[in-house]
């Protein structure tokens, strides 16, 4: 395969996704680093060679750029055992990876990047407007997992997928952002065996 | 193939996405349909048969069921020239699908769903107050699409995928949301190769 870069910032839970795919496959990435609270993925040089689009995650393979994490994740995660054979199944993981994009990441990350990095005391009118909002939208996210996980071991079929760590990421982060965990013992009983899997990595 | 019925409110862009989709692949699909302006997808019946997030469109596949309409065009596409053959080209493919989901969604069919289906006047403080923020949010996004397809003819590679297709849905009906297509010549041209496809068939 080739070399393969990862453009982050260690704080993104979009990030970390790509990290952990790469761990639990055993595929070695090389981070180059970028401070998303300085402006780092806004430079003229950052968009017009990294990504447009002004974001990281970026996944730079040889010379080619892949944005967003849940593609960057699939582009590593291809022909192994994170990615089900069989279709429908392949299909329902996507499903979950663009519920995590819709109605989980908007809610319960962008709580824990202004709750954690940004600070309550320092948000702007618009995004104190949006909390309550955010809040009930993160917890309608964690709802539908944690009916979904009452009678599950993983989110697609019987062992781990994209779809588990594309939302464990933030997830498992949430009390950051004012969720409370223990209001879904099932999703907590799935973190323990993400975090118990071999090869599993940390978040910074 | 099994029989395939999509759960759909035909206002929607991300239902309409299927229907292109299997109506380039020649795929029969039977239509059963919902009010979302009514709450029919919110019902217990819905919430506990079809989809527990509450949401169209769900593509049925026999009797199981596949919410989020980017996951319903993979399933219907798989093994199809709509999706790209090399590595590269195929996370690529779906990194405009999560793009689509992330940064064009929520604001350009917002915007539309908003200003057509549920009138400006009847639009309450909060989601007015949204609505620069989401004006700015589309433009964004159609830029970054703009530039991307000014040296291009399709989003991916050589040829139409489901890239094209999911960026399609809403983009082309953006100007009921406020947008100016005018604004994108380059997206203007490539609106065209979409519609010019054998097989394509109109949003209703």
């Amino acid at each position: 395969m080739e070399d393969l870069i990862l453009h982050e910032d260690p704080r993104s839970g979009n990030c970390y996704k790509i990290r952990l795919t790469a761990a639990l496959l055993g595929k070695p990435l090389r981070r180059v680093q970028y401070d998303i609270m300085n402006g780092e993925t806004r430079t003229p040089d950052f968009l017009r060679n990294v990504n447009a689009n002004g974001r990281i995650p970026v996944l730079q393979i040889g010379n080619r750029f892949l944005p967003e994490s849940n593609a960057a994740c699939w582009y590593l995660a291809e022909s192994s055992r994170l990615i089900p054979s069989d279709r429908f199944d392949r299909a329902d993981m996507l499903r979950w990876m663009f519920f995590e994009q819709y109605n989980h990441e908007p809610n319960v990350a962008t709580l824990r990047f202004w709750l954690l990095f940004v600070g309550e005391a320092h948000l702007n009118e618009f995004q104190k407007g949006q909390i309550m909002a955010k809040r009930a939208g993160g917890e309608a996210a964690l709802e539908v997992m944690e009916e979904h996980l009452k009678e599950r071991e993983w989110l697609v079929g019987k062992t781990v997928t994209l779809a588990d760590i594309a939302l464990y990421a933030y997830t498992h982060v949430c009390e950051a952002g004012g969720f409370r965990l223990h209001d879904y013992p099932a999703i907590c009983r799935w973190l323990d065996r993400v975090s118990g899997l071999p090869r599993y990595v940390s978040m910074d």
